[in-house]
């Protein structure tokens, strides 16, 4: 038996839905980042663009307790255009909050169970998540083409590694 | 002795003058991304974004032969806020535009030798840039952080792998 803690399991498991959900997102037209830091420090599991500039954001949980135990996706609201939970299958569906939207995905895959209601961005916001994003995208796409690069100090927030 | 045709030469030559400017532009705060397809068709070598949101492009040029053939640099000018040359350390800088920047670069850094004039873009046009940019960032991370992954038919024009 490989020696997995209580604690690898639920990372594991938001990795895998990750993975199916930015899988999934790319067939809708949509490419994301993992982990981007927002303007008011909160941390999206998902950021994601679409053909017309919109901004789409995924909150990832692995389980029932970790859904319970953050209440944080709330402020992520306020710099996207869309917010969607994403799950495993075996999620009780029930507690997904109204306002937003629900992703079932694997490691593998995924499907879209309830488009999220849409609440525009203004034009000053839009353009600064976005700036955001295409900085952060690019920065951790030199660093993964370039293994001898080290990310230089900057207005980047997010870990870069 | 290694079998390097003649052809080889000059894109080993670019691709190691293209590393060592998207370490240099890093350092000064400009993240980019490589071939980036614009509206026009025309593909520039290296796109960057600055922290204030500024466009950056870099036009690579590995010969003296390679920039008299190429005269098509002058349309990546519509696109972007300042545009610079990147090349090695034998070139001949008197050959370069004077309404352009010059980089000096090798595999593992750069320096600006001298600073581009700035030509502002109008809003609607950076914002198209920008956005193009971000996509095609965030396609090619997942790209490369999933190898199982296709990226999905769609508008971004640029060739993914």
């Amino acid at each position: 038996m490989a020696d997995t803690s209580n604690e690898e399991l639920p990372l594991r498991r938001a990795a895998e839905i990750c993975r199916g959900t930015l899988r999934l997102m790319a067939q809708l037209g949509y490419y994301g980042v993992t982990e981007m830091t927002l303007a008011n420090n909160r941390r999206a599991d998902i950021a994601a663009i679409g053909p017309a500039g919109d901004i789409w954001m995924i909150e990832i949980k692995s389980s029932i307790q970790d859904f319970k135990s953050d209440a944080k996706w709330r402020e992520y609201m306020d710099y996207c255009d869309r917010l969607t939970f994403a799950v495993g299958a075996d999620f009780p569906q029930e507690l997904i909050p109204p306002d937003t939207g629900l992703i079932i995905a694997d490691a593998f895959y995924g499907a879209v169970i309830r488009e999220a209601p849409e609440t525009r961005l203004v034009p000053a916001r839009r353009k600064a998540v976005t700036l955001r994003f295409a900085r952060l995208a690019a920065a951790r796409l030199t660093n993964a083409a370039d293994t001898g690069w080290t990310p230089g100090e900057d207005t980047l927030t997010s870990p870069l590694s």
